[in-house]
């Protein structure tokens, strides 16, 4: 449906894209990633829904961006899986720490991480993202009946690789070389995803 | 050496053991699990060291027992390694979905996966404590050069499962039975351990 509001602040002006983040963050908050709509930050922000969309894409788009998301998981992940399965494991691993290696992808990373498992307010945000956008594209790549199942246990091994090497900071993981993490963390990824 | 300390409270009095445990605490928080020492708990708390390892036995006991480990890996896990390779990744999984089950073990060991992953002071204890007993038990039962590398996948993939189930509850994780996990990441284990 197409909002019928007339009134408000004209569309495209200049602190619009700064009152939809503040409306999405709100709206996040109150509503969880599953509650919140497009629609209704629109209208917390007093702006067309189309806005919405021309700022900041889809709905996962806006929460990654309000979130802090480094790198999007959701769409990077579902294209290396669209590459074929031949070595999927390790390119799913190697682009998870080719990114992690960047220190500013690193801190963001870390944060949302530990946001999501902090048990805080913001915690089950994350796990709503995880669990409406990542893991069913990941699944909807996968040929099993189990899918979601192998998507979530990438996503667990994806994330304890994550928490050893760059939060918690094992010395024999953080002294790793990628190839070497690549090469023994990828085939698990493969035969989560299509053994 | 034996303390020479002759004055202080009668060694076995009835607050003796909470004056270890506080003192230990401090200990800990103060000079890292590498760095506190049995003598200056014992120092700090006005008892002879004899009776620290009386009432606690260990440093890694101690610090199991004040940071409420609800189960003891740096144990069980060699444990089960020295029943041999044959299964072991999967009695290792079982091991931990079983104690994660019950109720008073998940909610102390979420507590303490929490408290290494939030960043805050007392984190590198934890690390402290996996780095300096858990992980070197388990690499010593292992026969490959890069042993220590090979435990801390295990834990990784270990901490990310009970992160996915018992933590950011994802749903296809949250609803698996026990021996459908033990049977998907009992492989990974093994393969860890031993290929």
């Amino acid at each position: 449906m197409v909002s019928r509001r007339g009134r408000g602040r004209p569309p495209g002006d200049s602190d619009a894209r700064e009152r939809i983040a503040a409306a999405a963050t709100h709206e996040f908050g109150e509503h969880g990633y599953d509650g919140a709509t497009v629609r209704a930050i629109a209208a917390r922000a007093d702006v067309d829904p189309a806005l919405v969309h021309h700022y900041f894409g889809a709905k996962a788009d806006l929460f990654a961006e309000v979130a802090g998301f480094p790198v999007r998981p959701d769409v990077e992940v579902p294209a290396i899986l669209r590459g074929g399965p031949h070595g999927a494991g390790e390119r799913i691993v190697r682009f998870v720490l080719e990114a992690f290696e960047r220190p500013d992808v690193r801190k963001r990373g870390v944060m949302v991480l530990r946001t999501a498992i902090s048990g805080r307010l913001t915690g089950p945000l994350v796990t709503g993202f995880l669990t409406l956008e990542l893991l069913p594209r990941i699944a909807n790549e996968l040929d099993a009946p189990d899918a979601e199942l192998r998507a979530t246990l990438v996503a667990s091994q994806i994330a304890g690789l994550i928490i050893a090497r760059y939060v918690v900071k094992l010395p024999a993981m953080r002294d790793a070389e990628v190839d070497e993490l690549v090469a023994l963390v990828g085939p698990t990824i493969q035969r989560y995803l299509f053994d």
